[in-house]
């Protein structure tokens, strides 16, 4: 038999920690899974803390008060929740469509206006209008939030993959993210909003989930729902969607984005609570913008969020067809995986020689940068001829040229007549989401020469790179989708002229082209799809765009990894693979462990020894390891370096005997506030820097034994690598313990033993709300009688 | 130290069971938690066999020899069968709705023509050809395939969940269901197509995974891809997405129906390939549909396939809709539960007395309800006063009555006047794909009183429940759309009147009428509402069927379960629901267990031991155990009473000596066919009546080490019983050994040790393929060296 210290201490942790591990009834199990995400830290990134740990003692009672009604109350602040997140998201977008477009559209009218006078004065003008937004896009991110630049998605993926990247859910952040992007989309450099409004929305519902931007903004019940790290992890889920639902218009596209690109791991009810932020993002975005139909909203009209809508356009294929798209396919898979090499190689520079030099360098390069684009995007449609305008066609409602302050197709621009158009312009000198139209227009054939489409290309495609990975928020879908409809609408141009009979439009080869480069490039395939039929209204050119996407794919993955893997890895951020790799098959749990030696801690510590561990080493985790009367050592659990600081820092569970602690009531007083073991997101909690120890609190020791988690998952030794990967990976663990085979089977579980039906049910919770409801008071110095009736550890400690 | 022996057979074991233990390299890890599904059976199910154990070692040899070639190989063969999944089951789904088509459309236009002389004779032929049908179908399944009645979606839903019920999947059964829907739906019957098309498309893939019927239909290398179990799954996976992309040609519905409903763990590469094959499907119909335009394909055309374009319909809502929309929702999930209720109760009633009785009670039973179907939908319209046909609009297309012989609003039935219609019969008698058509259509407003809505509601909706569960395959897609459309209809001819001035539709009422109900009786979210927004081809009315789904589900989830789960509850399949039960947190591994006392094998057993041990349980796992020298026990793996059964039946393993069995060479001999150890889907496997053995086999040994499962997945005994569900649950378990608490830790495996480098890779394969090429030559006494870079139980062993 073991001591009975030993199990006293061990019925606390496991009143803490697994026997009402979560802090909802809605999703019950896979919080408890959660306990054990941690890992060793590195110098990247903050790994994210978990802390259901201590805090389950409160909702313990809570529940226990409430019980069911409990439940249905905490489903419904998440679901209230998830709607206020879809909400806020929704607003966000439509916040920064508006200005955008204001501010774009205001400068291409004033630019207008000018070059009728003087073409050398709008060139200024537009320059200077462009530089003014980029700078102060730039100002904002370097001073400000410097965790706001790119586009987000790969550190969001990587936080709902456990790795938690410093800064990049803060207040601050979201703040810097939107106005930055409303500068740099708005100053018209080749980068979207799309990236930047996904990184948003998770901003949005993460800070919801924190209740603010301070710990204790909203009263404490509020929060105590989002206690749970799952809890928020699931509305920042719920974010990204609706970020991407609102990027996109495509609420469908953004659940099924954040079930194929961001999660790790998935279930069936967090889905429909996905879906339905989105829904709600949707009907947001909708209103907003028939409120801004009346014209209430300036520029913002028929412009402004990206939906392409090309419904009118091509109804049918023929087989003919497939081969050019094949070739679209086959181009998107080339240059897709060309930008990501280029990006690599272009944010390695930037890294190791450009931003280490401080944030000036940073601003200096943007701004050259908007330079750039603006002489290329204003003085190269100069050096093309104009076309004149093709007959009218009375039914298209397409005017050409378009009138002026308009948007549409047929720009006329630095032309000697009035009836003809610049097709370099109608590209070039527009807002992206104008010229993505343009492009996809259908019933403009011949609108654009090859010769305009491939200096178009050529010159986009190089700034699209340079662009990438400067100190703005920018997100890489709409200069995507403008080079690969660019090149597929020359393919569309050729298809046009070689199969001449047949109905086919060039905006239909656009689509694909664009479908193409994005899968070429982000690798991504069911969402993306979903997404592009979305935005284009189109589902009969679903098989189609899926086609070109897997050809796309398949070349691309010929060459290298997808963008927001690459970045990931670029960051530090390591996500793990959806599948193990193949030389894990050969390799056992024992060889992943490599010669580490095991640092684990007795039960009773002395407070020297634990500040000596902590600061020789960097793991998040260590075992427990206790001796039984007859000498034998036991695992008893796994306790975390947060944890440990919290300890540290408190000091109130030193104790002067180096016996492990007892109380009367079978049960170790908890002398902790709960909440001092929650760590905000995105920040580094406590650090060994911040303990601050006399020699005489080193002399003393801890009891860890209420702190640990007591039944972190074991492998074998011998298990196939392969297998704890999966394990890892599809419960979302941080710390998998590798033990010695087991001597003996004590029983064994199959699917008819977990098939329990509801009735035991009431009997359990009342127990529990009388046993609880006796001992109410003060909540410090609580304690808990073991129930009679729950011999945990007998089993055990035989 | 143990003995060499048991290193020696534990060497073997390890070699066929983890270290290579899939049969393919696109996604490795997760075959290998297959190895571990195997539960108790039951009188009800049979459980499917895992079989990748013994073969692995084939495939060791195969891809040793092929390397990364053989990978490209085994994708591409993947891709090629989800092809074929998608075109076979897409012209299935064309073959079925061609043939309905056509006999109801003969039917009809035969009735018709008949009536202009006697109401009695049309009657009469009606209800003849109607009970020739419905008769050839029951027929079909009662003699011939039993496992195709009823919908099969939950039977599906329980194989890809681990259970393999007998028969679901065979040829036999396949041609069942796709002759027998074809009886059932064209003769009438409240029932639909769609779910029989989603077990269609699980049956070709099965089929097409087995390689056809018999067991070596195809050349062996073909078979060698799909001789994992894991890639049945997923190919059946496939094959249901493309039956719901048949049913409603909704390939994003299909896809995410399969991820929603069907399947309980899910890989993002998998998802990849079941939307291709989707798409395959759509592209298969849609090619099918063009041809059939022509008019080959008799009375199949702009009918047929449910497709239900709304897109000319209601373009916007206004706030105050949102009131009845709700309404809609509400009354969806109370006549929903009530479906699910009433089903429940009838199918009890049928199993308990009707069904005991045999075929031809099950027949009569078809017979009596076809019968009463014909005369309630001929007889009923009977008594309706015609309408007066509204004023014609030259621009809607829609004629008044409609043309005889076609499809479309308006009928003219038993009417006085030329210029009338009968609006019971324009929904009762006629196709349930027009009458829903009918139901949908907009800008015919006032077309159906509110009298007749509220008959046809009543009497649809009991024929509905009283055929569901008749001998003949039946869907309740279709019908749960009928009766959907029929209230929602209803509540939109109450809007029209009420809101006055607002551009209100009657068909989009019916519409979101449609998505409650089945949103009340199926409780599917997600794929549910893709699935509507693709059959009506509308986005902009996502939102309202979000709207409305989530209300009716929550409804619904106030009374029951959904239907799928209950009728699989009451098909004694034991699916594991996505979320443990409340209760379980209060749980432990060991208390799941109960007082069950662990019937365990020792390394070396004795035949009539093993014998009397089979027949004395029904466990489908036992737990191995051996002794190490020092005379401590050590769990040394897993055994499965199929293996059992095969070792007993062969014979070849037996051994005279009670000693491990050894070999010069380290690895003991294997004397087996590794075929021998593969079970076809839906059959039993060998029984332990098969199994004949002389008294001297009796007395013999068998070594199990070579054939055990070496690293079953173990849990601590005091775990949390939440944590081990959602362990069972998220790695498609079927058995879980809990074990006593670890002495020690050996190693922490942490996401860094997870995160390798590929360029490690290229070597362990070089070092593989030339030993075993060394020893390649008969492969029933092939010998394996151990290598002596992988000592693997060193560390075990101490």
């Amino acid at each position: 038999m073991l001591s009975n210290h030993l199990q006293n201490g061990m019925e606390t942790a496991k009143l803490l920690w697994s026997r009402l591990p979560n802090s909802d009834a809605e999703e019950d199990g896979e919080a408890v899974e959660e306990l054990g995400r941690y890992g060793k830290s590195d110098g990247t990134s903050v790994e994210s803390l978990d802390y259901e740990v201590i805090e389950n003692y409160a909702y313990r009672q809570e529940q226990a008060k409430r019980g069911k009604l409990y439940t249905g109350y905490s489903v419904a602040v998440k679901w209230f929740f998830a709607l206020l997140a879809g909400i806020g998201t929704g607003l966000a977008a439509v916040f920064i469509n508006i200005s955008v477009e204001n501010f774009a559209g205001w400068k291409y009218s004033l630019t207008f206006d000018i070059i009728q006078k003087s073409y050398l004065a709008g060139f200024l003008v537009y320059m200077l209008i462009n530089l003014a937004l980029v700078l102060s896009s730039a100002y904002i991110i370097t001073n400000f939030a410097p965790a706001a630049a790119g586009s987000g998605i790969p550190e969001i993926k990587g936080y709902l993959n456990g790795i938690d990247t410093h800064g990049i859910l803060l207040f601050r952040t979201l703040i810097g993210k939107i106005f930055g992007s409303i500068g740099s989309v708005g100053g018209g450099l080749a980068l979207g909003k799309e990236g930047p409004l996904v990184h948003t929305g998770a901003c949005i519902a993460s800070l919801l989930g924190q209740g603010g931007t301070t710990k204790y903004h909203l009263s404490s019940r509020w929060l105590q729902v989002f206690r749970s790290e799952r809890d928020r992890r699931d509305l920042v889920t719920c974010g990204c969607a609706a970020g991407v639902a609102a990027a996109f218009r495509a609420p469908v596209g953004g659940v099924l984005f954040a079930l194929e690109e961001v999660t790790s791991w998935w279930r069936s009810q967090l889905m429909w609570r996905v879906f339905f932020t989105s829904a709600i993002v949707a009907v947001v975005v909708r209103t907003a913008m028939g409120w801004c139909k009346s014209g209430k909203c300036g520029h913002f009209g028929s412009g402004g969020f990206i939906i392409w809508d090309i419904s009118d356009g091509q109804e049918d294929y023929s087989f003919q067809e497939l081969l050019p798209m094949a070739v679209i396919g086959v181009i998107g898979g080339l240059l897709g995986a060309l930008f990501n090499q280029l990006t690599i190689y272009i944010t390695h520079w930037r890294r190791n020689y450009l931003h280490k030099k401080g944030n000036r360098v940073k601003i200096i390069e943007v701004c050259i940068v908007s330079v750039i684009t603006s002489v290329i995007s204003f003085g190269l449609p100069l050096f093309r001829k104009c076309t004149s305008c093709p007959e009218a066609d009375p039914n298209s409602g397409i005017e050409c040229p378009r009138p002026p302050g308009m948007y549409g197709n047929y720009v006329n621009f630095y032309c000697s007549n009035k009836k003809e158009y610049n097709d370099l312009a109608t590209i070039f000198f527009n807002t992206q989401d104008d010229a993505i139209r343009n492009l996809f227009s259908a019933k403009t054939v011949h609108e654009f020469s090859a010769q305009s489409l491939l200096t178009f290309l050529v010159m986009f495609y190089t700034l699209a790179v340079v662009t990438f990975g400067t100190t703005v928020p920018a997100g890489q879908f709409v200069p995507g989708i403008m080079i690969g409809s660019t090149y597929g609408r020359l393919v569309g141009k050729f298809v046009v002229s070689f199969y001449e009979r047949l109905n086919i439009e060039e905006g239909t080869y656009a689509l694909l082209g664009a479908a193409s480069f994005l899968g070429g490039s982000m690798r991504m395939t069911v969402s993306l799809c979903v997404i592009m039929v979305e935005i284009t209204n189109n589902l009969k050119l679903l098989p189609l765009i899926m086609l070109v996407l897997l050809i796309s794919k398949a070349v691309g993955d010929a060459f290298n990894e997808g963008l927001y893997e690459e970045q990931a890895r670029l960051r530090g951020i390591p996500l793990l693979e959806s599948r193990p790799k193949y030389q894990m098959r050969n390799m056992t749990a024992k060889e992943a462990c490599g010669n580490q030696k095991v640092v684990y801690f007795p039960r009773v510590v002395k407070v020297a020894d634990v500040l000596y561990i902590l600061r020789s080493n960097n793991h998040n985790g260590f075992p427990v390891i206790d001796h039984t009367r007859s000498g034998e050592t036991l695992v008893i659990g796994l306790i975390l370096r947060s944890h440990l600081l919290v300890l540290l820092q408190s000091k109130a569970d030193f104790q002067h005997s180096p016996l492990p602690c007892e109380s009367r009531s079978g049960t170790l007083p908890i002398r902790h506030n709960l909440t001092e073991f929650v760590k905000p997101v995105s920040s580094k909690g406590i650090s060994i820097h911040d303990v601050h120890l006399t020699a005489d609190d080193l002399e003393m020791y801890i009891d860890l034994a209420p702190f640990l988690n007591p039944s972190p998952y074991v492998v074998p030794e011998d298990m196939s690598l392969t297998k704890v990967y999966n394990l890892f990976r599809q419960l979302g663990l941080r710390h998998i313990l590798v033990v010695p085979r087991a001597s003996r089977v004590i029983g064994m579980i199959t699917r008819k033993d977990l098939l329990i039906e509801d009735n035991e049910d009431s009997n359990g919770v009342e127990l529990q709300s009388t046993s609880v409801r006796a001992e109410e008071g003060d909540r410090r110095k609580f304690r808990r009688r073991i129930n009679a009736e729950q011999p945990l550890l007998d089993g055990l400690l035989v």
